[in-house]
């Protein structure tokens, strides 16, 4: 511990900044923030006193309570993009792609079935999904763990989140498509975080602004839903749960995603204010470091990625995730978050995902400040 | 059918516009929005595309996800009306008072327990609390129905609306206080509605914008809790269920309140821009016109109230609920929602409130032109 008192000092001078925690242990996406700082100013929101007092948006609609402009602008960049089809598809709006999970789980869970159907995820899986799952103690569905492990009945609903959260993979569902269903948590499904592949075309499938914008203080997401009783009773959650979701935070959103769509449809000569391409380079350089970082102090390894054709960028693209998930190959480190944690960097153990301590889970989508306190404590490490 | 064919022919001429139907069976409080109209000019939230990005509020504070001013604003106006007490209570904030329901239940709830807790309220009971209370079929609780009837065990939970939707009357716990827990539904407890008695002191108090200010679409309610274990698991709940709630509508609810407080405590000398005072002035016009129009159909009765001392007008006052809770005395009419559907008013039957179908429930926050209608048709009954 001397040791580390006397790096303390020394930290000072080179901006290690030891007794400073930095907190990574949740995606909060805040590193997008100096984009809509300088480009942002078509994204500012005026809400007048009287606007947007009632809990209608449309009443006609199945999704009563969804603003149509935020629904054309979430379609719109869609489109612009190509990562998932819209075509014929509801689309249903929820406080965060966390409450759509809760509401697709209730939607096709069968009321009258004697037993709960069982919620699986391949590991390492989303950390938040089993306790969503299993908090409220629901006679509808129940926690069955890893996917690949299921030995249950044909009654389950598998999570499939891809790329996925924690390690960045691009995933199919892992058991079989003649039983059971499926929902796609495609939250980072954005080029800025992984090649685009093309539209995907799954049943249901789950987005948020928090991953594809920054913008996790809105607490908007989306679903994409096929059928039309899923997407019914998806609605019936949403009412009986909050009776809707903000009308200030989806127009907000409509903004938002339209100033993204506008920068690619009227891009300006010099290409500036293209957000997908923005966060692509703050990121991009960021694993750069990360990986320099780990490699030099040879304890640590983290996925690889090979190069796939971006069909949205037009060119051959590596793949950069939100989380930085870290295997740690030094055999004397037994719990790898408690080992960053001895230096004051917070992060989430791998047991959290159904995997090892071995492993921990790094925000990559942090303040550049702290991201780059965190790559010096690598650097500098005893 | 031929008379009322005759009806609606001269129905156009006195405005009954009898193909047109008049929905007053939700509580959309669109009737405020003439005050924001003419007063709101301060109320008008903008919203950079840089701010508010992160899921924190305040990374210090028990409830994490909740904007500082929002929380200033709310105790302020607390203050100012002394509807109810602030001071060593946590206030936490939810996606309108529904999803804070919800945290409630879960919060009071033991997850040790064997059985479920009863959930009951004393009918008529918001129609509402059968249907969040079993809908996701948890065993952390369940719907055990009218208060006034429980004959269960000492493990229960009494919500108490007061003032009560759909009557109007206020209301105590009916259970002893000895056993059980309660909670304090206040969300018509503020001036427009009922004279005000003082603070109200009880463990969890509810409150929400919608009934509030008028502001349904901001989805923003708050709860008063005295225990801090209970306010911490209301936290978690609503972690697990939507991490957190709309920032942007926070910031926007936040000067909504400032708008209505600054009207109290920096009055102009016309008095005018008090919000609560014009939503009593409208209020009071539509009770006396429903009376009248009731009083002369001879069918239908309504609610009493006797008048009360107002400790925050300093006069005596009437009482003049958000909803009309319509008695049918006319024996030919065995199902007044029905009576009403017939002459395309929708309302919400009595049935629903755990009460008869002699009762339905119709909002009076409804438009000035809705309101209008409504009152010819009642007038112009055959």
């Amino acid at each position: 511990m001397e040791k580390k008192a006397s790096t303390a000092t020394t930290g000072v001078e080179i901006g290690l900044d030891h007794d400073r925690i930095i907190n990574l242990n949740m995606g909060d996406p805040t590193m997008f923030e100096p984009f809509w700082r300088e480009f942002g100013d078509n994204a500012t929101v005026v809400i007048p006193g009287w606007q947007k007092m009632s809990y209608f948006s449309e009443r006609g609609n199945l999704c009563w309570f969804l603003e149509p402009e935020f629904a054309n602008e979430a379609r719109r960049l869609h489109g612009i993009v190509n990562n998932a089809v819209t075509d014929g598809r509801h689309l249903i709006v929820g406080v965060g792609s966390t409450q759509l999970i809760h509401a697709t789980l209730f939607a096709l869970a069968s009321t009258e079935a004697h037993h709960p159907v069982n919620v699986v995820s391949a590991a390492p899986y989303y950390s938040m999904y089993p306790g969503m799952v299993d908090f409220m103690k629901s006679k509808l569905f129940r926690w069955a763990g890893d996917a690949a492990a299921y030995r249950g009945d044909d009654n389950f609903i598998e999570l499939v989140c891809s790329p996925n959260n924690p390690d960045g993979a691009i995933r199919d569902a892992v058991l079989g498509n003649e039983m059971g269903k499926r929902v796609h948590d495609m939250a980072y499904n954005w080029p800025q975080y992984t090649p685009m592949q093309g539209a995907a075309d799954h049943d249901i499938m789950l987005f948020t602004v928090s991953k594809a914008t920054g913008h996790a203080g809105t607490r908007i997401g989306w679903a994409l839903v096929k059928d039309a009783e899923v997407a019914r009773k998806m609605v019936e959650f949403i009412e009986m749960n909050s009776i809707g979701v903000s009308k200030d935070s989806q127009v907000r959103a409509a903004r938002i995603l339209k100033v993204i769509s506008d920068g690619y449809e009227f891009p300006n000569p010099e290409g500036v204010g293209q957000f997908f391409h923005f966060g692509r380079r703050m990121l991009a350089d960021r694993w750069r470091r990360l990986r320099q970082a780990l490699d030099a102090s040879g304890r640590f390894s983290l996925p690889r990625f090979s190069l796939q054709f971006c069909e949205f960028s037009k060119e051959h693209a590596e793949t950069y995730p939100g989380f930085a998930w870290i295997r740690c190959e030094d055999q004397k480190i037994k719990d790898c978050e408690a080992f960053f944690k001895s230096i004051n960097v917070f992060t989430m153990s791998g047991r959290r995902f159904g995997a090892g301590a071995e492993f921990t889970r790094i925000s990559m989508l942090d303040t550049d400040e702290n991201f780059d306190i965190f790559i010096k404590r690598i650097t500098y490490l005893d």
